[in-house]
């Protein structure tokens, strides 16, 4: 038996004693066995703070309900749920439609959830009734509770474009830091001197490591961010910020925008409102390089987010924990590059071809 | 029993006699009545020839497999099947961001599927295998032989964003017809002469029904179109079509394209590779009004598609069939306003502001 435990504990990441039992979980919750029940079971009523505390019990124990009944009963569904927001973020449907590739490549299908960008919508009732063999959280706001309750309840989940704080959760992402840390290092080196931010959605990973990365170099190079505006990733927002941004009497000469769809608002209030010339009174880049960013009107320098390669993570991720042969957490950074285009003026030198676009690949960089 | 089949009749819009079975499909086919079975059984295997004359057949005789088994053992699953292609085209997210909103509302989620553009992929097999309730079809090219197979098989379908030859399937679409009239009207009224186009999938409705409007105004003014190249609805296809028409000695002094996300790409290359004045040397306009028309950038004149409202249409349909309520056929048509932007030279006249944009309006149209 110890033995055995044992090797249950080589496979599993976590040091597993005892499987937690619906009953723990009601002792540890101060509710009955059947309110457990009810709340791992689709469609069936529990109050909400109940439900909560059941699940706060559930995450502490590691309680994984009815894992054997449920791939008794469970018929493979063949689909597997994705959770997106604002398509109007070019980078949105450009993950959509790979995954929707390959998925259908594994023999899947999508189903899918489009939930508001502001609201942490709990979708775990909706994903447990639908029986979706896993789920894909491509919202960047979404809150990391609901991950963690898929994860309780045996569906497996992928963190998209985030990263999760608790380690129950495998993600796969751009890297953040490193490539605002090489944007901060690409204005310094062309000659910027007041560096503006705009931020998306503080609350989100995505939004802390690209201004952490941003920021940090900065620091460590005795330059910062004179000023920062908060776009909370939508164009309107943006729009606002950089409106906010340009109106200040002293007017950065760069602006890094945590994403490119940020950056195309913040191009167009730049032109149109402020009469300015870009790259010429002031530098624009943003992190994705969607296919807009290709665009002439915007030239947009901007670090890229490679979408298959991301998406062919996930997938592989998922197969492994829908076949159950996988029990690891992966944390996957897909590395980018900076892709040099018009919107920022150029440093002197570091500016290399690769392929049909250019890089900056600073052979001496200013810091490790 | 005659009465009790009148009655039928009466609901029904096509006469019916008696309800076709299996056997008078086999007959009128050609083959037996387990193949007509397994053709319309997901996941049996039937021969592509086989199944072609059966489908000719069932359609023929007005064949409804099944109804009566289907409805005992289908549990109501909730899902509606949406198949989209080609999410790069902004109209597409905004669709399909809307559709989310209001089958939510409604209580069903999306299982969605995207179609390669250029294939008319069969997803019936699918579709049946996943017992979504009902299906949107909002690809422009998919093949409407798979929007009869459905209607064959009992899967409420509506055409979304296309019309349908064929009288068996419900549609909702924009007015492409009026819509392009008023844009040729809009044009010659400006003072334009030489008129091009830059059609979308030559086989889809949208594209016929757009360039019928526009060609058919022009010739009933004694005017034509002098230049014609085909996009097929993609960026880089509208890229190399209007590379191609501004290269012509005789170039158009404007320019009508079948949908925005093509305008915004012979936008792109009048400029960026020809050096042109949009509209000093060339009028630009495209169909849709989608998000990114009304960027300073672009600020595209535009014939709009309400798609809230047109998804408010889709899912009132959806619902009358799949609740069986209505049996007949609507094809609807969402009247829109032809947006007045800069990317086009203006008339002197009709210009009428309708809340926060200026739409065109001429009081005494020049023809009927």
């Amino acid at each position: 038996m110890v033995k055995k435990t044992d090797t249950g504990a080589r496979a599993d990441p976590l040091p597993v004693r005892r499987a937690a039992t619906a009953y723990d979980v009601a002792k540890l919750a101060g509710v009955s066995q059947s309110a457990v029940s009810r709340a791992f079971t689709p469609g069936a009523s529990v109050a909400p703070e109940t439900r909560k505390r059941i699940i706060t019990a559930a995450k502490e124990l590691s309680y994984r309900p009815n894992l054997i009944a449920r791939s008794l009963i469970k018929q493979r569904s063949g689909t597997i749920g994705v959770v997106i927001s604002y398509l109007q973020n070019q980078f949105n449907p450009e993950v959509l439609e790979s995954l929707s590739r390959a998925l259908k490549a594994a023999g899947y299908n999508i189903l899918l959830f489009t939930v508001d960008p502001h609201s942490a919508d709990p979708v775990l009732e909706e994903v447990l009734q639908l029986q979706v063999e896993a789920l894909v959280l491509g919202s960047t706001s979404l809150s990391s509770a609901v991950a963690d309750e898929c994860a309780i309840a045996g569906i497996p989940v992928v963190l998209f474009n985030r990263t999760s704080a608790v380690n129950s959760v495998s993600s796969v992402a751009g890297d953040n830091v490193a490539g605002s840390r090489r944007i901060a290092q690409f204005l310094a080196a062309g000659g910027h001197r007041r560096f503006g931010y705009i931020a998306g959605l503080e609350n989100s990973s995505t939004n802390q490591e690209r201004e952490a990365g941003y920021t940090t170099w900065l620091q460590q190079n005795r330059l910062s961010v004179s000023s920062r505006a908060v776009g909370n990733y939508t164009f309107q927002g943006a729009w606002d910020a950089m409106r906010e941004i340009c109106s200040q009497p002293e007017r950065p000469d760069a602006v890094f925008c945590a994403n490119d769809h940020m950056a195309i608002a913040a191009l167009e209030v730049a032109r149109s409102e402020f009469g300015l010339d870009v790259p010429g009174d002031l530098s624009i880049v943003g992190f994705d390089d969607v296919g807009a960013a290709r665009w002439p009107s915007f030239s947009l320098t901007s670090f890229s987010q490679p979408v298959d390669v991301m998406v062919a993570e996930t997938v592989r991720i998922l197969l492994g924990l829908i076949g159950g042969e996988t029990a690891t957490r992966e944390a996957i950074t897909v590395p980018g590059h900076l892709i040099v285009r018009r919107s920022a003026r150029l440093p002197p030198h570091g500016i290399e071809r690769n392929g049909d676009v250019l890089v900056w690949c600073p052979s001496d960089p200013l810091v490790p």
